[in-house]
């Protein structure tokens, strides 16, 4: 038995979603021909209570695509200094759309109201960038999966409002937190411009993300989506597993919570950890008391056929997903119960 | 019976095709781990001769990251006036890499080493782009399916090795190419850097492109395309798609052939028609005596649930493909014999 | 004696001018104080009817700010294949804005309303780069000094109103026609959005050029000259050369224009001449009837201290300006005359 | 009296320093005809121990074509976070070179080797930017004109070596910590890859700085500042300037420090001032008790006629300069001991 929780991206579909797959209704989705992803994107539109929503075959790219919707070139987008779009889209805004990041030294990946207002730049003085944007991620990935409070949302809103910012959210694990905070959907699609959602990662659809926002951000989309070379041909069999997940998929989420705080419990038992971010979602964020014990670590880990992440400054991490069954979880735990260092 | 000669993108998965496409080995192919990709790559690499190749969501993107690769901003390219690269993936090269098109108005889209030598410019001069790429495309999209002698691309080859470019051959519709020539994927592999291919035109596959070169530049295009969003999750199912594709439908492209010239010669005999560029491949492009007579000549077609393309400046366009079978053909032959304009 | 006929960006200032510059009230230009500056940009926005002006270094810069202010990145611009800014700012518009070139084949640099029409792409259709701004320059570089008839403009204009696309001058040589067609700035200020005018070439200041438009356009301009690089401090002995260049150096140019006409006639004499595009301005463009005889041409040149310029292609190129006095000329009509090949 | 201590850039040349701008060997700088660019050029080069240098218009040219040159689009450049390359050139390193800023909260704008590896990515995980430069700025403008120690500078050196990333210096007051450290320029020579340094501010010409580095690197240089529309036609007017300045300003700027100190001092024994940073050169940042009391305090001056600049978050500056003269500066500090707030 080969356990993962390297991360919730390596899940593989199971019988009934590979079943629903094969019966898309499938056409040529460049020219919104594709049934499948025609009725995907309106699904998660309507879920949200915004206007259009667009497939695209990775977060990475819906990201990028927001950022290039609400940006000029030399802009400069507000965001936590450890979030996916600063650190983790291998220099995207950048690259993409000529804009700067003003990161902000944030609480487990979360920012404030008064720390956007403070990194905000106007169009008044030539030698800054214009702060025009600001991305914020819900769950934060290397935050530990924590999440954010609707209101500290909407305080940001209130000053995107007043300085004519645009607020977009990369929701790659949004689902998480909906089901840990008991939010709905509709909550962030009141707040936000532009939302991107995963369907690969907690839902365990094989391929895809979307782009949620209004009907004219998303036309825009359309052409930004095939300038990046996004727009693939009969995508209706990645939609239709992404339909499945959305019906089948989220509320069990809350067992993949469970059984991370039971992880957090179980290590936190063990003299050896120096501290456990405490769990607020699918992802267990720790360290040992010595950096050098690691190698050590992953060693009897891998003994057990365990694998974990290491998340560099002697952060280990590991996530909880729709393939980590009970079996393995009860192996585990017992595992962590028994290793000695 | 409705019948779409619009492109060959248009073309459905078979329930053969689908049915391999379920028995996908998969995994996360951000980390390689994806089987069916992975075979996918290593026997198109070796179809060419080539040291490896990287699934792309789209042959655009493909086409973007090969730019890329071979080129700095501020930078030439040089390729033919109507191709897909300068003139149909939304100014891509200026946007992504910064470069620009020193654009050769071809033959059908072709163009020759005494007119890539003219376009030619060097770091000599500040006031000019380097040229330090050159981009065909085989078979040609908006030059009617025309296909490339071999020597042509030889002579081009000695070109950029005399100057030091690179040369890059943008291969959407190539296995038309390689059918209708009788010639083998290793004489291309030979005279270029990079070669994009797609599974998705003649080949019937629902989604992707392959882009073959070098290790170094496979390696490098890895990044390039996680940069653009491209890296996907369990692509095993595409994958699977595109080798069955490349294993049952390559040889049958000769039928497409065949039938693109017979709507030729049905075309020729009419009085209203005035020109109809010889056809090569899978591709009839044709005007009549009378621009003014097009939307009447549309609107008869549409009668018979037909659909064709018009490509602008009184130039329509059919295309063959594997959806387009036998029964479709005798009926398009006799609707055609049948229009009167 | 040397006689540099290359170009006529090689002038020096007479020790009036200098002594002008001496004069120049001088400030910080980032924060808008130096007077001398202020004058200049104020005075030809007046020239021009138009409501603001903006010092640059150069007119590569000017032109490049002009299509930034007036493109997005992925945009298309239309202008003339030999232009300077598709052909000599070093792949500018790609670089620094994203934009490719949609290039039309015109007459002598000149285009007409009915190619940019036909080169003109929408939005409509996502593969196309959409065309934003169309780039018009006069006199021609390339083109060998031609001149546009307003007329042709107007035509142009109306094309851009009507389909929603910006109109840039680049007027290096504005002056140039100007004198030649006995036409008013104002003419061309109401013709245009933005006009990018030389002080350095025909007016024989030493550095420096200005983006003329409206209010809001130079404000933008403003940041973005900053962004590039372009904004500078004590400015003012540059202003007060081109203060001192437009008060005095405008009308003169009709020397240089009889000059050039009078090599016109010389050449034209000579056997060994096969063409002199017939001049309008101050640039004569030629070819031998023998490209292999244009060394031995350049070695008799060269014997008489005769400098020119081989633009590439078998054309050469003369072009008179402030230094090439009276003198000088006889002798260079007489050299010209003696000269067998 | 007006009293302008905002900035050093708002010096006017001396009546000696147009004398020998006057005498200036002028031509066309963008074939390298002017003598007196060339000389400066040469003269810079030297004093560095570097191979060679080329002008600019301004010092955010030199820092913006350093980055150019030094990384590619996708990069990471390490800096620290109040430097002028990342809150004060308008966004340049994203718009020009797609380059994210990798920022460090350092020491008065000073960073350390430790913070640079830690910041420090490579190309082994496709997620993050590629880290391929470090910038470094002394004396730092924000941190108050606060000097590098040339053991740190070493210390980084050893990380970019161990790396493979080139290191720049933006020396825009790199004068200032030469004649307080009483460093000499071949100790900075030897370390960085490249170096702006600029004429305009404490060294009081009007216009323009240099890049300094390899032949190579100034080569290309050379073609990146026609790009960026740097290259400017007869430019030894501003280069003899800066000449003059390099032979008859340098050593002068110890009065510059000199008085800076006194107005520390100055400020220090006011009850209403909460905080004086250390001056170690020409820049006195300081802050008051409250905030709120800061209109009160332009207000007084203004009486005064004395400018200061507001620097924000609470922050005030003053810089002394070329022009600030000694009866100004006891009128100075009389005014700072008479103010009561």
């Amino acid at each position: 038995m080969e356990i993962n929780l390297t991360s919730d991206t390596i899940t593989k579909p199971t019988p009934e979603m590979l079943n629903y797959m094969l019966k898309a209704r499938v056409g040529d989705d460049v020219y919104k021909q594709d049934g499948s992803t025609n009725e995907l994107e309106h699904t998660v539109a309507e879920l949200f209570g915004m206007e259009a929503a667009l497939f695209f075959p990775s977060g990475t790219m819906a990201n990028q695509v927001a950022i290039k919707l609400h940006t000029q070139p030399g802009d400069q987008l507000i965001c936590e200094r450890s979030s996916h779009i600063n650190q983790y889209e291998a220099g995207g805004p950048a690259f993409h759309s000529g804009v700067s990041c003003g990161v902000i030294d944030g609480n487990r990946g979360r920012i404030t109201a008064e720390q956007v207002l403070d990194m905000y730049t106007d169009a008044s003085n030539f030698h800054y960038p214009i702060s025009t944007l600001v991305c914020l991620e819900n769950t934060t990935n290397k935050g530990g999966g924590a999440c954010y409070e609707l209101s500290e949302i909407e305080r940001i809103r209130a000053v995107c409002d007043e300085k004519g910012m645009k607020l977009h959210l990369d929701g790659a694990r949004l689902w998480n937190a909906l089901v840990a905070k008991a939010q709905h959907p509709t909550h962030f699609g009141k707040l936000f411009d532009t939302i991107s959602v995963c369907f690969s990662k907690g839902l365990g659809a094989p391929v895809g993300s979307a782009l949620i926002g209004s009907k004219a951000d998303i036309q825009k989309a359309m052409r930004l989506r095939k300038l990046m070379g996004g727009a693939m041909r009969q995508t209706g069999y990645l939609a239709a597993a992404a339909l499945y997940a959305l019906k089948n998929n989220v509320s069990r989420l809350q067992s993949d919570h469970l059984r991370a705080r039971q992880l957090e419990v179980a290590l936190n038992k063990k003299s050896w950890i120096a501290e456990v971010l405490p769990v607020q979602t699918n992802i267990i964020i720790f360290r040992l008391h010595k950096n050098e014990d690691i190698p050590k670590f992953f060693e009897k880990l891998k003994q057990k056929n365990i694998s974990i992440s290491d998340m560099g400054g002697g952060w280990l991490r590991m996530v909880t997903h729709l393939d980590y069954r009970e079996v393995m979880h009860d192996y585990v735990c017992e595992a962590i119960a028994s290793i000695e260092i």
